[in-house]
């Protein structure tokens, strides 16, 4: 497409392994979606086997569609569990031809969750803005391939190192932000604003990615938090999902339930989103308390404080087996009744993805 | 919201009138969708009352959810059909500062229609790509407190006129864009691509509104397009919707079916949408044709038409009492199927709007 000057944005962190199929199966996101949408943006129209033996086509390949209920919304973020999806119609966009990429280092990770929301409040719409807790980053370059990040102005001989300023152990988190455009002067009028804001906000000396591989390397970086934390530990992740501005709660929230039921966790994700991806990692815990107090008592809060918020379960992931029996916290009765029985609509026979996002 | 920088970008014809319970309803469009899309993309979360007497949340006040079905985006579109919407939380987007407006003249409305998708693959996305049918215009100005656009450049006192080149007979068609944003230097170079492309189409010379007044002269023309014709005719109005790219095919293919049943219409519309609302005015069509023929024949090949582009019958006006015989046109028998039973989830005892979007 990028031949063509067109552009998918959706871009999960699974990209390398995902099909469409699947991402249109939970709405899949990913960094860009801060600024373009999640895979539910781009999907015009669905072609469908039923699991009662009909192919159908749930809209038409139109930019807009005001005919019939939203059936192509439907399916995507269905999980699977209403049919099987056989061809799909996409909206493209033109493709951005410049980027700028800056890491922006932090002394304390509530002040980077604030100048997230500081940076939309400025006017300014990134193309991504994610956040990483320093335990995040140490365990990508600890546990998988992935380089600590350059530092392109200090002239030095490009070896790979951290940010000098403030010595390593003081930065807490880092945001990853990305700009992009196709006219590098106005890009660089939002690059200064940002600049402005994360100053605002006690951040450390920013670092610019002066390359592309630079650029690939803070990516791939931010890309590897998953395998490590998968790689170096039993963890329960959670996808939890709240407005912008009310991140710093979230986060700050997380940590103390962890620091009440004694779990270490590691957060980082799409924070322009809201989107916070919480890792409880098993570490010291009992068994007793991993298989009991956390997934009934401390998980069940975690998602109490994202519903409080006005947030929810998952902002991308979806609910599978593992999060179905906390849904009765983000919905009212009534609300996993209709979805329930649409489910039994579309499968009758409860054939598709049986046990699935319903207890 | 405009104080704040922030900017709902939804803006129906009928926003003098209308309500946003009803632009959920029919998930209204406007002229800036082409950019920004509809109200569909602007809706997180809906409270509602339930036909059964709950009130419910149907999700979440956040930029992305994979919680559950998409129950938000059932109902967004839906026609009152569902439950009673009572409270909405939407996103909004930074308040673009500037903006320029162009009017195009053609001699065919075959080459408008094709230099509309010309545009968007030049690779520039205006803010609005309008197109007006030469009668449209005339009907405006003769019909309703509508001027006819100002010809900024030619020194003159600045009253009112048509553009003199070709003669004022000799334009068959208008296309009003907009471009907005923040910086003018990108958005005249945008402007300039524009134009090459209109010029390569072989339009008349282009007027640029040069004030605040004259870019309202423009906007208050187009937009008592609809009004003139209600003032004026006996009308039926069709939502046409299309892929932007077959747009020619639809105008060209209406015009067919008009000779054949020997029908006037005129047309308008979200051009840069595929959205063409096609007006079949009454004139000297007999009264058994325009209550037997046209709309059990004509209609249902326009309709037909638009299905064979992969288009659909209605892009953001929705189907209520007028189009609902046609569902069986756009959709498979077991998708109506499916979305009547979808409504008696919702509605067992069929008191939502009933009778409407369903035969």
């Amino acid at each position: 497409m990028i031949e063509k000057g067109l552009f998918y944005p959706p871009d999960p962190s699974s990209r390398g392994s995902c099909f469409l199929g699947g991402n249109l199966a939970e709405s899949a996101g990913g960094p860009r979606a801060v600024k373009y949408g999640v895979t539910k943006e781009y999907v015009l129209n669905i072609e469908m086997v039923l699991p009662t033996g009909e192919i159908i086509w749930t809209g038409a390949n139109v930019l807009k569609n005001s005919t019939g209920y939203n059936l192509t919304q439907l399916i995507v973020g269905s999980e699977g569990t209403l049919g099987v999806i056989t061809k799909i119609v996409f909206k493209l966009l033109p493709h951005p031809k410049k980027n700028v990429v800056m890491l922006i280092p932090f002394f304390s990770t509530e002040k980077a969750c604030e100048a997230v929301s500081a940076v939309f409040r400025a006017g300014i719409i990134p193309s991504a803005m994610e956040f990483m807790e320093r335990d995040a980053i140490d365990w990508a370059i600890e546990y998988t391939d992935a380089q600590p990040p350059f530092i392109p102005t200090n002239g030095g001989d490009g070896t790979p190192q951290f940010p000098p300023s403030g010595g390593v152990r003081a930065v807490a988190a880092h945001l990853l932000v990305e700009v992009d455009g196709n006219d590098m002067d106005v890009m660089m009028k939002d690059v200064e604003r940002i600049t402005e804001v994360m100053e605002k906000h006690e951040c450390d000396d920013i670092l610019f990615a002066d390359t592309e591989e630079q650029k690939q390397n803070l990516w791939h970086l931010r890309r590897s938090i998953g395998e490590a934390v998968k790689s170096h530990s039993i963890y329960k992740e959670e996808d939890t999902v709240v407005p912008r501005a009310e991140l710093p709660k979230l986060l700050m929230g997380v940590k103390a339930i962890g620091k009440k039921y004694g779990f270490k966790s590691v957060c980082y994700g799409h924070a322009g989103d809201g989107n916070l991806h919480v890792n409880i990692i098993k570490g010291d815990v009992s068994d007793t308390q991993w298989n009991n107090e956390i997934p009934n008592k401390a998980i069940p809060e975690i998602f109490q404080l994202c519903v409080s918020l006005k947030g929810t379960l998952s902002g991308e992931h979806g609910i599978g087996w593992v999060q179905k029996k906390y849904m009765d916290i983000a919905f009212h009765p009534k609300v996993i009744e209709l979805q329930k029985e649409i489910k039994k609509l579309f499968d009758p026979n409860g054939i598709m993805n049986p046990g699935k996002m319903f207890i």
